[in-house]
């Protein structure tokens, strides 16, 4: 059997909306990964009824409970009293956290408050998960056939107690089943295209294989997924290879990827693989395309620099765009995006360029250049390729289309340069 | 009575991690905004006993369910046929989308496929809630005291519905109560030091007002939260301002703003104010921090330019750094942010300038410069104020870190020129 588990995440900034929640998904992800699959997510506030009833639903349906948030020292945190008396336990100094938190305190050369004293304490009835990156120990409670893990809402400590703690306790536990998926990253299709194209394939797939898609900023993801007992692992997993190839073979260049990586990481590989540097020339997209590059561990190999030309000025001073050009055609034009290409390139010393500029919204818009207009161009000092885009979402998603059909526009340039 | 809401987010992805749901989080604050509490958000897969369980208990609990994903053309979206046998209806074509459907596709100039055509079926026990910008319709209905409006999945369509239908619909159907949010940004104390400078004004807080510490990469959000009746509005509105007016006096030059907005748009509103103009060197943080400037709309008024320089080359081609700096002190000294940051201003000729150098892991590391080591500079041509700071994250939590300290620092930079 494979164990199912829910994610609890409490704190009442999640319910009106003032943080984005981004455990919820690293946990998801990691609890797949070992194969425990998760039914359900729910978000609370910091409100006793409410995180009771989460507890009470959570154990009749799931075998592990990951929760987050509520374990600050502040008045608004009542996470811990509340599993302590929920568990049936009473709140004891833990010396081991203690000495942590005054080290921490020592450490930063910081007074030591009453209310960061306080963090040392913990139910007794609780297996304290140490925190080493901060002063909230997590916790484990376990209750009939369910276990509850307890973390902080802070993103980096609940990854390290995830990483270290949870994590190796679930593999022991419950290693006896496992979930697995296959994904291809595609382009240049809408979902209902891609769809169409494979539709013979999707109808065939035996009852284990649950197809889904993903789309995101002009690109589908097409996820490939399978469930089974840890003993059938290999016919599983070569039944699942099986119709990934099939459905890869179909849509043949829409193909970007054959794994769960976005597309500045599959350019990123592809500049390391051939031994290529790049530059990029950004007005309209700010240094997204830049950034978007640069996230990867070890950009500094094939990333040079980037120059946000927001200004006339800037275009022409660092990256040597013609005045004629801006007066005549405008910054937003297939010359001028060419010659920042060049400019890029140039200054940077590199072997390739993207070069974006157009109108992202809400206001700048013209009536032959609407709000989405964006001229694109990709290449090397001597061959270019460029391309006049018109999108009509608002200014983030202009931003992120125009990033990801810039960065994909230089990945194809790439290998048609490379296949000739 | 205030009514209470539910969220209710369908997707397998949203299960295995593949996503971050952002759509949660806008949701909740268009309720909020309208005095509708958020009582829980749950996320489910593609999954009919799920999502029929959802449902279930949504009925029980609350008034109003806002719920997306699944509305998509393809196999493995199953919310519409679900909700119509749900709420036990059948399936008819509507011609108004109908109509839409073959607009777009005639706009995109593609072929119109059977599995968009379905796009324009609707259960006939719902109200249908146009969708002009994609093909999935919205849907609205009700099943005892509780309205259930059902939204596609991709966030802007899911916006557009929101703020176009549903949030129309709910104000003329449950206006008759309210919560008030109050938001204090904070800058340069943790979130216990925080508490320990407040402590007897929350403890002397009326039982109707909520404080919530929102702590975010570096910066801590102080929230006040009161919910009442519609006719007692003046008043909680009163009596909210006067427990916020006492922490700001108390918390002093910590304090960054006095609504929810981010460090960017304090500094963009300054800028603005104050009629000056910037402009960014950044290797590190690789156009980061320009990247926050310019996703403010009208950022093109004060923000020039930036320049992201990885390399020796770039530092010394574009930003005029010598190269005695870079071998004598390194890229990441506070000899080359400052010469970084006048080239920056020089180049852009800008009033003032932001740049930063660092080493952001997890690659990179030197003995006397371990990863997490930043020089940041910020100032003008003529006078520079420079920082050294030490993070101990991740590449991704330190590349944010850094860029709100630079904000920071130069909104700081700005007040003190303004205030001699």
């Amino acid at each position: 059997m494979i164990a199912k588990a829910a994610i609890i995440t409490i704190g009442d900034e999640l319910l009106i909306g003032q943080v984005v929640d981004t455990n919820s998904a690293f946990i998801a992800q990691e609890l797949n990964a070992i194969g425990i699959e998760v039914a359900y997510r729910i978000a609370v506030g910091d409100n006793k009824p409410a995180i009771t009833n989460a507890l009470d639903q959570a154990i009749e349906t799931v075998q592990v409970v990951c929760i987050t948030g509520g374990l600050g020292p502040t008045a608004d945190d009542i996470t811990k009293p509340l599993m302590c008396q929920y568990f049936g336990g009473k709140m004891i100094v833990n010396e081991q956290v203690l000495q942590h938190v005054k080290n921490i305190f020592q450490k930063l050369n910081r007074p030591l408050l009453d209310v960061n004293l306080k963090q040392a304490e913990v139910p007794d009835c609780c297996q304290v998960l140490f925190n080493q990156r901060g002063t909230a120990p997590g916790m484990l409670f376990k209750k009939a056939n369910t276990h509850f893990f307890c973390m902080p809402g802070v993103p980096h400590e609940m990854k390290g107690l995830m990483q270290e703690a949870v994590i190796p306790f679930l593999i022991k536990e419950y290693a006896d089943g496992f979930v697995m998926h296959e994904t291809i990253l595609t382009a240049g299709l809408g979902e209902s295209f891609l769809a169409e194209q494979i539709k013979d394939i999707e109808a065939n797939l035996p009852i284990t294989i649950k197809l889904a898609y993903l789309p995101n900023y002009g690109l589908v993801r097409l996820r490939l997924t399978s469930t089974g007992a840890k003993e059938k692992e290999v016919e599983i997993k070569t039944n699942l290879l099986h119709y990934k190839n099939l459905i890869v073979e179909r849509l043949k260049e829409n193909v970007v990827a054959l794994k769960d990586i976005g597309m500045a990481e599959v350019v990123g590989k592809l500049l390391v693989e051939k031994n290529k540097t790049v530059a990029t020339a950004e007005s309209c997209t700010a240094g997204n395309i830049a950034y978007s590059l640069c996230l990867i561990p070890g950009a500094s190999e094939y990333f040079l620099g980037a120059v946000v030309a927001y200004s006339y000025e800037a275009k022409q001073n660092i990256l040597g765009v013609q005045q004629q050009t801006l007066l005549k055609q405008g910054a937003v034009s297939e010359a001028c995006v060419i010659e920042m290409l060049k400019g890029a390139i140039a200054v940077n010393n590199t072997d390739y360029g993207i070069a974006v500029s157009g109108i992202m919204g809400p206001g700048g818009g013209l009536p032959d250049k609407p709000v989405g207009t964006v001229w694109i161009a990709v290449g090397s000092a001597t061959k270019q390729s460029t391309q006049l885009v018109q999108f009509r979402f608002d200014r983030l998603k202009n931003i992120e289309l125009t990033t990801q059909y810039a960065l994909n526009n230089l990945r194809k340039f790439i290998l048609e340069e490379n296949s000739n």
